[in-house]
């Protein structure tokens, strides 16, 4: 389980751990509050899992993982749930199609509410009284924890996905004052792009605090790296919108060739979600169709578009490797940045006097596509038994996304997290980081 | 219009209308109040509609041919449900592609039910004067009752296969006397399979009678026939399960070219809805999984399974004509078959002291596959407008099916009734009828 | 044997044999002639099969079903050749899967020219002592040179469409003087189209004269018709042009559903091969590319066109009753149609000065689309063993085709004579007779 | 231009071009001259081109970036080539489907070898007065030559794969005796396998030589390792057969989770072209079926098994900076290697007497898998103009291949070359080297 969970759990945490638990699963909920149960049933594509589902299968990874394992007596909620809700563990035996998770109006929502009530009781039972659980279980605890928030972020995604392909164009939440502030401000003025220089040498990248990590972060190792430029914010819709004025979905010079065929068929014309509307582009939100803001960040753009956005732009992705060692030399932390918790569920505009001479939005509003595969680090050892399958599987053919976003719970992201999707995907709130 | 509907409104009807337009509607809500909401969104495979969209779809059909036309100031309900309920008729612009009828989350269940009553309160608004209406009205009229019985039929057969998929085998009934009865005496005795004799030559067919039918009964035509007979019941499941323990499903032999290749690809062994369970057959059923009753007739079955079973039994199929030939010869009536308003939804089987020498379960329980490819009438003309589309352009590809159904209104059946579908559909409750 | 052959063999044709084996095995080599070996291996699309293996298959029927069972002490070809080419016939093991026919270059043609060597060696050896034959060699003799003209078409249509993938539209023969003849004819004078009566009542259709039928057209039987009407001509590419202009690919009001869809998806805009070269319409023959001669008859449509066409023109495509009927109330014979034997590949105009009142083209040119699916006679009876394979199990889901065209051989045609394909099949020289 | 060829062309070597040229024109029909016609047309599956298509495609390469250019008053062979032949540049126009090159049986071999001759002629013409040509040209020379040598790579495998298709199992050439004496010695003793260490630290790799290479080797750039250690030879089939039999191919957990997903879906036993035969196991090679060799090195294996070996057999891949860096301190030569010039057509197994303290097989026999992603090196820039599109846009979703094959032309490969693959290709000479 080290690969797992880095450190040892330290006494003081362990008052918090019902606190901590209680919190996560509430925002699990909370999330799905807006929705009815007709919207926590349906898959309209295969990357989106129902609401629902997401609720059962973060509840089933407690079931079996821990009170199956460290509950003495617990009962399971019922016997078929471990088929309908494991993920993809093939050790845990056979399970629905992924394709399929759409078609099952069974069990409805209550019943999966009550799922989480039981297990919920069960796990707060034994959390009262940890003293007794071993060092195992805290790990398992926090990964459990961590794994919620995953699929938190997931929720967040899947129900704007859900809701957007009704014709009736239904909000999930009213945009709320920040949001509507940032507009404001963007019509103003809009802080420059600049490039800001990072040093060369041998940098160490990877896990290398205290806490939580997962295993993929792991070894922390050192990196060689050239001097390099990174720009000072993410790009702006704005400055994707010059992108596709200019014909950047026409010209397949700028783009990767799997990239150009799929565009092509798919007949991409601009990022996901973007609509014409009365002779301008809108976007469809959790807060309904709202007019594009140029001054805030592009995001909902596949690897392909990132990529094909740089070379036009005559800049490039970064590697992660280079991200990394700039948000570290950058001194990045999560306190600009727009996550989960603010509800605003969408990237948010700089302030037009944000200081063009620091590195912004490295953490936080978009997830920020590097050009680097999602393989194992160095010394990268998958975990025994079931969890073996949580990461190292996955660790070829998808590239690395950098920065947590305004989908992820803030306490979740670290400068060493590391995201990963195949370069198609663009449900995420992805965004873009030029390099150079 | 009077191709779908041959006959003028008689006055003394009038009076009923209203009532008889009250009836129908809440026997489709009727259909829908066992399930929760979430049962009435997904689409688990193409043929079925989620009920949702079929409680919308029968109220669209009412707004946009006779309110819209004939209420002076009616108000749609949603601007956008034409785009979202509109099936198949091409005359009255886009829609939602069948395929994604179950991605949409959107309307819930609560706005179709709003929707409905709000086409229910101006329809019946209209009714309570029909003396200003013009009999082309009550002509739309009745084809818009017609039609919604036709979707509580696909309503109860929806319902079963959105039921059958989940693993937790939901109910959706509980099992009615006259079924556990009808078990009880299976167990004691069979009626006796007897061929009876049809005398050849010139018969009439199509619709002979007063009152209303669809337009693919006309024009009523002789025919020719030779002598043939016809068994007096419906194949029976311990019949079929002999063909089944003969390896019928394993022997090409007695299968169309075309039907042995999917019963191959698709790993067919028996009807849809029956598995193994504990060494026994059972079937799926709305009152969940239940044992196969030998004595009941065989259902859910291809018209592929249909033929190669006939061709097994060395018997064949009867042609549509030799059916309703048939049927007007023995005197069939609605009053010995089972119907959608006995809720069984499961066809009965004979009682054992039926009569031998009469021709049983000829219009009730099962849809009896006929070897007669649905063809247009010689003098058929498809209706000026959209109402073209209703049955004209599926005239070629598909075989008829006569009799009616455990899911079929009583009083929406006739000897003359065309059903059709593709010769690989197992979801409706069809049957055999052997011939020879 | 007797579905398949209907009539002993008479004593006098028994001479005849070997020369009637030697001319058909001959012709469809001829047919081969101007092909490259390449042009042999490949199948652009999966109705269409190689020529080589037409080659080879139609050898493998002679092999299979009488040299294995009648010449005592032969030995095959090859082992590996009864997998390679068998068709379809379930009976006799496994075999290529159709839509890899075009992937297997080996064995050569040259292989293939060898085994048909072989074959006829031993074959004819066996026709030069007939007398020691029993009745049931010279049923399936009948058989294979009968399958074997059905592959000759095959095989003319099927180069026609491997020649047709190229860019380069290769000639496969250049166009001879009778063509060239009605070419210019039909600049000058196009035969009017008239509509010819037949009397109604009880017809007989199917086989019944003397010498050699399929087991589809038996058995022989009588059908009762309404009086109705034929139209004189087939339709010509003129015709068939104004519905083009007339807007008759855009309009759906004339399609049946499963037509229409598929014309959208595939874009249909004309027949098979049509294509607009220097603003004039253009068809590629086997004489390469071709200007559209406006009085020839249409050809390379789907029955969804012909039927489409038949809807706009106001009329209707004949039942293949009524088909089979007329044409032996005209008398129609094979002497004014155009064969496999004339070398012309394409059907040909009608003569300017042709009489109205008569009927013309029923044979040859053309195979005319009927509104009958391809079901069984009453009291058909598939044949026992592996040839019960060769026309029952294909008895649904396609329709009829009646007459014969450009690329069947003369003495193959018979009044009685069913042709089947699926609706959407273009590739054939099928064309559009009009009834009302 | 200078990214695909990095150093001027000295003078010296100009002497030589139109021998250079000729030996490589020669080699490409050598490759074909064992076909028949047929064998040259078919395409059995999506990666596999005709070699009728190779050697067209090859000299459309010739025509248009050289003749087209340089050549005053060339005139093109044909105008429509460009069309078939032109692979996937886009900015050369449209281009027959990929899917479809299999489909097409003009022009036949013999236009398309008048067409290597029409293109041989106007090249040799050119290069017997080579002084007026400037230095642009030579570049462009250099590029065809690597080019063409490519797909002779590609010729054999795709050779390989169309006649294994076949169940005639047809040879291409018969076993030459250096292959049947590696055979009796393998019989006898294999080296055994060790691991070599290789020092860390800060190491160049990419192209720092003189004469050509890919653009994708630049730039050399310097990369940071930590020791590790390489196997000191190629894993072999003895060595593999103990992963298949120990049920390598049915424990998800040495795979990564699509690979196992596709081995599953896909039925996947064994490497390409294994079969049993009368209970051992057998490849299908260029010689025929051939029992498998235990001391050969294992090929035709996915990137998803070598990497399930490695897992299985506790080890991992190289990284391709590790491979490189190791080929250089090991100093390979392609002395020991078996290459396209030896004939072999199959990895070689090492002599029984191999050093086995030094590393073998580095460069020769079998490409071998690295775990990194094919991405552009720091500082890579795509070319201008067409030929941009030679690697550049390939730079994701691959993973990258080092070392060269039996399939390779010796003078092509390099310790910098850089070949890739999609992670399920299993049809090139492919093998499996272990690091730890």
């Amino acid at each position: 389980m080290s690969q797992l969970h880095a450190s040892p759990v330290a006494p003081a945490l362990t008052q918090s751990w019902l606190s901590r638990y209680q919190a996560v699963r509430s925002q699990s909920q909370a999330l799905c509050a807006p929705l009815l149960p007709e919207d926590t049933v349906v898959q309209p594509m295969l990357d989106v899992s129902p609401p629902k589902w997401h609720l059962a299968h973060t509840t089933w990874f407690w079931e079996t993982f821990l009170l199956n394992e460290y509950a003495p007596g617990y009962q399971v909620f019922h016997p078929d749930y471990a088929y309908l809700f494991n993920s993809y563990y093939n050790s845990l035996g056979s399970r629905v199609n992924r394709a399929d998770r759409g078609t099952l109006s069974r069990p409805p929502l209550a019943d999966v509410l009550a799922y989480r009530a039981h297990v919920d009781a069960a796990l707060s039972a034994l959390l009262t009284e940890p003293e007794d659980l071993p060092a195992t279980f805290f790990e398992l605890l926090e990964l459990g924890l961590q794994h919620e928030q995953q699929h938190q972020e997931l929720l967040a995604t899947d129900i704007k996905y859900i809701l957007s392909t009704s014709p009736l164009a239904p909000v999930y939440t009213p945009l709320n004052k920040k949001s509507a502030a940032g507009h404001e401000n963007s019509a103003r003025a809009i802080p420059p792009a600049t490039f800001l220089q990072v040093p060369g040498g041998i940098h160490r990248i990877g896990f290398q605090e205290e806490g939580f990590c997962f295993d993929n972060e792991l070894a922390a190792h050192e990196v060689l790296l050239a001097p390099f430029e990174l720009q000072n914010r993410l790009v702006i819709n704005g400055e994707y919108l010059a992108f596709i004025e200019a014909g950047g979905y026409r010209d397949f010079r700028h783009w990767m060739g799997e990239g150009w065929d799929l565009a092509q068929a798919e007949g991409w014309e601009a990022p996901l979600y973007w609509v014409q509307k009365e002779g301008a582009w809108h976007r469809f939100t959790h807060n309904g169709l709202q007019p594009v803001d140029p001054a805030a960040p592009v995001t909902h753009i596949s690897f392909y578009e990132a990529d094909a956005y740089a070379n036009w732009a005559g800049a490039r992705l970064p590697t992660e490797a280079e991200w990394e060692t700039a948000a570290r030399y950058f001194g990045a932390t999560t306190d600009e940045g727009t996550w989960l918790e603010s509800n605003l569920l969408d990237p948010q505009p700089l302030p037009a006097d944000a200081d063009p001479t620091q590195c912004h939005q490295l953490l936080g509003d978009c997830w920020e596509w590097t050009y680097s595969a999602y393989h194992a680090y160095p010394g990268y050892q998958r975990a025994a038994g079931a969890l073996g399958e949580y990461n190292g599987k996955f660790m070829v053919n998808q590239l690395v996304l950098r920065g947590g976003s305004c989908a992820t719970p803030e306490n979740h992201i670290r400068l060493s997290y590391r995201n990963f999707f195949h370069a198609d995907k663009r449900w995420q709130f992805t965004g873009i980081r030029l390099a150079r």
